[in-house]
């Protein structure tokens, strides 16, 4: 009776869900900078029988609490509302008015499907027990994250088990795909500033090099990957800026290093940073220059706990396919960062991906200043996490 | 006689070399853009019994040729007229009028003493046999610079010698000092653009990292300096600039590296050629990258001739000391470079330095925006070059 | 029928299987030199209703061909016969009694039951359809092994599936336990010889130094599994051996590495030789040496063909376990390197691993001069093996 | 009247010295083991009229002191007697009877000469004043050498001078050369240990790979040269030997390097043990590996003191050339190491060379199994410094 009636209410704010969707588009905001955003999602809970805390976690994040007819067990449902430093070129008639800002990560769709089923849920309320948290994350692709801070707030202690989705357009509509165990990379961002001492090219013995030094960094960080690791984990290092801009016969007195670690297990990704400190106190030693590192870590590798993905997997087998759903297909990992993997570290759940192929020829992926997302997929991802919360919601 | 009567001609004309070299310290101009200097230096010459050259070489360049009394030896004497990128800072009142442009190597000094000797030898010029080439050469600062081109113009080809001198406010007026043999380092002024494959920083296969192989360039670049130069002799392999500014988790596709070689021998700066683009080619190989090097050596060691630098040292010892000079003093040689060394490649001759320090307490190098020279030096190193000139002509 | 009287005859064969183990054991002899082995397997032979094929390959490789009632499938069994040079230390009374060299890797046994098996299936040969090739393979232990040279003897081009089974000491008899796909990793064992020219350690500019040139090598290495390989995959690249054994004051003229590269798939084994030939060449020019590389690639990763390692696994589930069987498991990849790859680079098959745990307290590994293993899985392997042939034959 | 009578009686005592010379020449001993050899001297001058020291050091030195028939200065003479391990080739009449022993240095003609010259000088002790120290060395060829031990001793603490010869046949017999200032390089000799952990090649994870380490560290030494030194200063840093034989298929767990340094300032020795030191350092916590480093500098750079070296060829120009000398020639300095060094970091002095060029169409150098000098060399030493005794004990 209940799911049944949730999916025909579903099925008539289609229309709702897609305006809000072409509402954010049209207003993106920066991470950490989603005040309008923000203060528009609070309004949209402003009447309604549920308790919304605003301002969580180090930005805008906001959890409002839909408590069913009688205590139970407590799901949460995330999604992300901020934007990319990116300048939009998809022409669309809701595109960007905030310029070199864009939705070209399809935030904008996850909270309007969500604003929209928290909204079902609420006015469905007393035929469901337990309650249900939906999380609007603030900041999502910038370190250090919301999702840390959302974590870190307490406010999702009591809940029981999480789940959010991510579209992509490079599936069809009416595809749900997934991994079991690790599916996002872990991902650390590393800067690295290396202190010697100048003077004339002529003159090295009166200088310490930081070229020299930094180069000798480069070559032992390879180290890292091709003899610390097992052999069978993934690892990656990637120094992506070498920033020591001079005067050819000028010896640099100190530079900067950028990088990037990926990993798909915790614990790699430890050993990772262990000996990329290690290398840096042997550097300091062998040229006697300073090396100080500022290693960040906010996307921890996302595992997907085995069981509530299978459970998800099966009810959306069960319920969906057939129905909204063409196919749901488990995938390889993937070798992006989404900080949902922090709700993970400490919450039983899982993290889904939900195809909206454009109709376009050409596919533009995620982050592409033409990025856009076939807006049928919005119901699709409302009608699977409906289904998937039902059933955590009994327990199944 | 002729000496005497020259040597207190010079004295007459001191405040002359002072306006003058006050006239340049307040309109200094930029290398390869000496206009007005070049303009107002032929304009000197311009009613005189001399012939000259304008616009010689690879820019402004001057050769003014005093003709004595009757055929005889050929010696040129040269002075550079260029400017340096620097804003002026010596709060003096004949300061830089041209923001960001300064005098700070005391070329205003070397052009304006030789315009007086240069019109004291034209005055005097049926006392003596034999002929002066005066070269006011632009652009010494600057790669490519202008003493090559000189030579290159054959206007010097029949010359027998070839002296010249540098002001440097590290040793009291009065001083003469200078190295027999090679004397100032020669340098090269290197560009290296690396070209590979950029790329997501968690796809390292599907690129070809620019900024290891740049590591692995600047580390076996140390082995030239290490392996390959004889230990005896002096040599400096520096990377100054490796200019790789991305982003930590982008795969850097293209880099540029700029470097500088010094060498007190031709020979050597050749084996550092040689090896710099043997790795270059090796890394090409190892990295499947481009490797691309601009390499240019346009100051070879200056060489000072042994037997003109003994004559010259010996003339100012007879004639200078107890005179005009305090002490003609040999010293080691000079990390620095300076294109005179091209004239040296060609014709015998030395070329020398004359203390100048000024007044304060303080003393300020060469390029430094506080440089200053003091004016005493400059009847100092006219009558210094005087006296040499005449020993030349007479073929002592 | 049949199978009842195969097992029944395995049964009352078990003793054979011990002795001729025994046997083997006790007289054990080094890849391409078990002349007396191979020589004592063809007697075994010599009176059996069987085509016997002897010096097959590059090496003592037996084949013998048991034809059925009527022509069929053709499947093939392996069980390779050199030992090692290891001093045995196990103290058993039928220890080795050739000096130096030792059955440290069960190939005693997998020999043994293979014999019993065989001439069980010759027993029974007009109670089944189609062919057995017997391969009695030497030389699986060291480069270039027996596989390759048995596969290229076209002697096994008729045949449709091949088993081989290995039996490791850190599972208890009772169990078989195998990989689908990607089983042991692909080895390449590589040496390197470097020539450059020697030289007195004062003179480093009249010496191309081999020890620089090699240590450069050994760092750039490392970047074929940091930057060349899809982080994904299984690579590793080893350098264990670097012979420049010299004088603290000569400069070495020339020296050796030996190298391991491990992999598991045979495009990642292409990747990693080509990138090593690639940095050779880039060592050439960087530092004037002559670099030879010799690459031997002689274990291929096996790959087990995941549709005759589900059928294998499915037999020994169906008649295995309960009977001669306690569990049948499947497990992750061995880093190990096994030459049965080769065949299943070209016929379908699989190669399963069967406990061998002996009773002692502290288990010795494969290579260990305490090695050993259980006898009573002798017989498992044999009913194993027996199975999985007759259903292989069968075509089920 | 003493100069006269000295040169005349050395010239009669040519054969005692060619005698000798064949003597030592025949009963080579090792550095550190040359009983016989001290015996032998000791004998020579058991029943003269002088003091006689053995044992002298940490080894068989011995000094013999003269006086003369008055107190006045303190002059020293050495001469080492140590031999090599070297097979001699020479097929001379007195050849080595000590197989793989050989005097291929020329220390047989150093004592022959030196024995003959302090006789004469004891013959004549009431002629002269002052008193001449003879300073037997020992072990000069092998660290840690004989020379410091015996400055050590004390027994040279009142020593005003010092002098010393080395013969060569790169020279013509008549002929002394030698540099003033530094005039041979210092030499250290190094041993580093590596210690990290063993392994299988497939495992690098489990490991500490020493060889990957030691590479990097090899790399990373090279910059001492490059960019630590003063590119004026004459410094070179060889690593001669890697010593990591192993398995290709095993990470190797430990492993020496040997290595040497030159240079040509003691200053500049102190740098590069700094920095090696520095570097090794910096190796243990990059690769967490344990790094031995036994730096030896047994051998600083001989520094002959300008003013006696001065004195020394003055006193050679005005007695020896037009006599038994045909030059006195000053050259540049060597790379080779000598002990002599250690008496001249306490004493003044000089090292002079001696040309002892054989009559032979092809001559062979120091340390070569051919080598050999013109015997005539033995009175042109033995007068040589004889004169310049004489000279510095008259105080001249």
């Amino acid at each position: 009776m209940l799911r049944e009636e949730l999916m025909k209410m579903l099925d008539g704010r289609e229309d709702d869900m897609i305006a809000l969707r072409r509402h954010f588009h049209e207003h993106p905001e920066l991470s950490f900078d989603e005040k309008e955003t923000a203060a528009f999602i609070a309004r949209f809970y402003e009447d309604k029988p549920v308790d919304v805390q605003t301002n969580v976690g180090n930005g805008y994040g906001i959890i409002v609490t839909i408590n069913g007819k009688q205590p139970g067990r407590t799901i949460a449902l995330r999604a992300d509302f901020d934007a990319l430093q990116i300048e939009e070129q998809t022409g669309l008639p809701f595109a960007s008015k905030n310029p070199g800002v864009m939705h070209a990560c399809g935030h904008d769709g996850h909270t309007a499907y969500l604003m929209v089923l928290a909204d079902c849920l609420i006015r469905l309320r007393d035929q469901w027990e337990g309650t249900v948290k939906i999380v609007h994350q603030h900041a999502e692709e910038m370190a250090p994250a919301g999702a840390k801070s959302i974590v870190d707030s307490g406010l999702l202690d009591d809940v029981d088990e999480i789940y959010g989705i991510h579209f992509y357009p490079d599936h069809e509509v009416g595809t749900v795909f997934y991994t079991s165990g690790y599916a996002y990379a872990g991902c650390s961002d590393i800067k690295v500033t290396i202190q010697g001492t100048g003077g004339h090219a002529s003159q090295p013995h009166r200088s310490n090099d930081t070229i020299v030094a930094a180069s000798s960094f480069v070559m032992n960080l390879q180290t890292i990957v091709s003899r610390r690791i097992n052999p069978y984990d993934m690892a990656v290092v990637t120094i992506g800026s070498f920033e020591a801009v001079g005067s050819s016969n000028v010896i640099k007195d100190s530079l900067v290093l950028r990088g990037d670690a990926r990993y798909m297990d915790l614990e790699v990704g430890k050993v990772i940073e262990e000996h990329f400190h290690r290398i840096g106190r042997g550097l300091e030693e062998m040229y006697d220059v300073k090396v100080e590192i500022d290693y960040n870590s906010d996307y921890p590798p996302l595992y997907n706990h085995p069981k509530e993905t299978a459970k998800a997997a099966a009810v959306l087998e069960k319920h969906g396919v057939g129905s909204y759903l063409n196919q749901v297909i488990a995938t390889s990992a993937n070798t992006g960062a989404e900080d949902f993997g922090q709700y993970l570290l400490k919450i039983p759940g899982a993290f889904l991906n939900v195809g909206a192929r454009p109709n376009q020829v050409e596919v533009f992926n995620n982050h592409h200043p033409k990025f856009d997302i076939n807006e049928k997929a919005l119901l699709v991802a409302a009608k699977s996490v409906a289904d998937i919360t039902l059933a955590a919601l009994a327990g199944e």
